[in-house]
């Protein structure tokens, strides 16, 4: 692979070149992985590079609408001239082998567009691959000029986290609810939101999501306030994917809130700390890769039998293996 | 530390040499830490040590009577004359400041008894040490010739976690409760349960906690079998902590269970599979601990700085990092 010609060609807008950087950053194997480095480093990737997308992160529970309202947003976003990338999230694709966004055809408009860049999560990465594949899609995507990166995720624990680790923005999509289930909605990630949505204010449920946009807006007031809010954030509001209602006042939020974070400092403040987060987390995976290779792999298999045999105590197998290592 | 007259003072059964072996084990000390690996050789831990207790996982949200339970079950089991330790694992210590049991006066009939042995959580634990102290912990009460230990965790997801690479048996301690809430428990924890203990079964709630024991029955029943169950497992029955009814049928079954998976090789096999589990642990663990020593520590603090600056990519001072552990 030429390093040089490939970050050329992804700076340019090549989109096949990208898409085949996404692939390199995804595979497992070492020869893969230290072209990807090299590739990151020759892009230039930092978190004050001279090519800065609003890093969009997007949950909601399965039957939201997620993909209707990704369609629409971005579709809106591009007919503004603005460049587009949606990337999913799914960690729990390891194991069930399916994957969100698995289907282009459900955002039909949007994947036809030469301003967007559409990326279904693969189908085979396991937990820390997730997160590692993830940063550095974002990092590529953010290289090649998108303006805009959306980050679709499942409303799963882990792949929160994840959005938190690399997100500038994080928007919750709601459905109309009674009061019951707003209280089932988990407490940590109502205090990740910037932006509640409540999807599908329209027809038949309008007055059921005027109704439970301001439950929300009430349940975000009991929050403690967090530094990096203006007045007024964070707030919930009323949308609908399918009239396009309310998707302009929701990127006017995005955009005032992105502009005051980027003038009091905590938006380049976010992006050193999440910068200094995937360093550490790079590093304790590089230490714990040792364990995969061989010779190791095979010591562990024989040395956890032997624990499993009672011939030997864990500490004590344990305490051999990081000698093996040369970590006594 | 003159670890062979610990060792035996420990297996003699006296408590305040367990107590402090404990407290050695919780240490992050690397001194205190070779020492504990010591005594735990010394002490011929292994799957199939000579002394094998009972090890009993206990669960239940707050306010279901947990530790009014363990004093009433503790007291039975001791003046039937077997020797009983309470474990208390909370990994929600480390943030809140706060611990289970950190009152004896909890459970003060129990601790009052020759044959009883009580400790608290550590209140200062890190998650992974948690894990750690808790299957030492065990370890040194089984080697100190309990016959049960029971291991009480607050309703957290990791705790359940940890209960499950520790226990033998896993009972789950609940409130008379509406059929709605029934379905708000959490399936993960219900298929990790061998006995479901209704709570309360006395005065007033006693037809309500006869109705949710038949629910829960029933919810059990939909669960997929599992090899390692005889048939009628697992079961849901009433219990009451203040009249005592249904407590000896309770452990009737518990050791009826427990009879069985030994005949049929599912108890040691699931002791084969915590033992090799707790040696992987003990290996990443040992790892990672490579980062949190001089000069490891200052570099990291000094490279994420850099990356925080935007000097160096992640992956780049990754690299560095990794080789200067001589990982490259």
């Amino acid at each position: 692979m030429d390093i040089g010609g490939t970050a050329a060609a992804i700076r340019n807008g090549d989109r096949r070149a990208l898409a085949r950087a996404i692939t390199l950053v995804e595979s497992a194997r070492a020869d893969h992985r230290a072209l990807a480095v090299a590739l990151l480093a020759a892009l230039g990737r930092a978190p004050f590079g001279d090519r800065q997308a609003l890093r969009l992160g997007l949950s909601g529970t399965p039957g939201v609408g997620k993909s209707t309202f990704i369609e629409a947003f971005g579709m809106m976003l591009v007919d503004a001239g603005l460049r587009v990338a949606v990337l999913a999230v799914d960690p729990s694709s390891a194991r069930s082998g399916g994957s969100i966004l698995g289907d282009k055809t459900r955002m039909e408009r949007l994947s036809r567009q030469p301003q967007a860049f559409i990326r279904p999560s693969p189908s085979q990465a396991q937990m820390g691959g997730v997160a590692r594949r993830t940063r550095e899609a974002v990092a590529l995507c953010e290289a090649a000029g998108f303006d805009v990166i959306l980050i679709e995720t499942v409303g799963v624990g882990q792949s929160e986290t994840m959005v938190a680790e690399t997100c500038d923005l994080f928007v919750l999509l709601m459905a109309p609810a009674g009061g019951d289930e707003l209280q089932g909605v988990k407490r940590g990630i109502m205090e990740m939101a910037d932006l509640i949505l409540v999807n599908k204010s329209d027809g038949d449920l309008l007055a059921a999501a005027t109704r439970t946009c301001a439950d929300y807006a009430g349940a975000l007031n009991l929050l403690r306030h967090r530094p990096q809010d203006p007045p007024g954030f964070p707030k919930a509001m009323p949308v609908s994917a399918v009239t396009g209602a309310g998707l302009a006042q929701a990127w006017a939020e995005m955009q005032a809130l992105a502009d005051w974070r980027r003038a009091q400092g905590h938006w380049a403040a976010r992006r050193a700390e999440q910068a200094a987060h995937w360093f550490g987390q790079e590093v304790r995976q590089g230490l714990l890769a040792a364990l995969d290779r061989e010779p190791a792999r095979g010591l562990m298999g024989r040395l956890a039998a032997e624990v499993g045999q009672g011939a030997k105590t864990p500490e004590a197998a344990a305490a051999e293996m990081l000698a093996a290592l040369g970590r006594g």
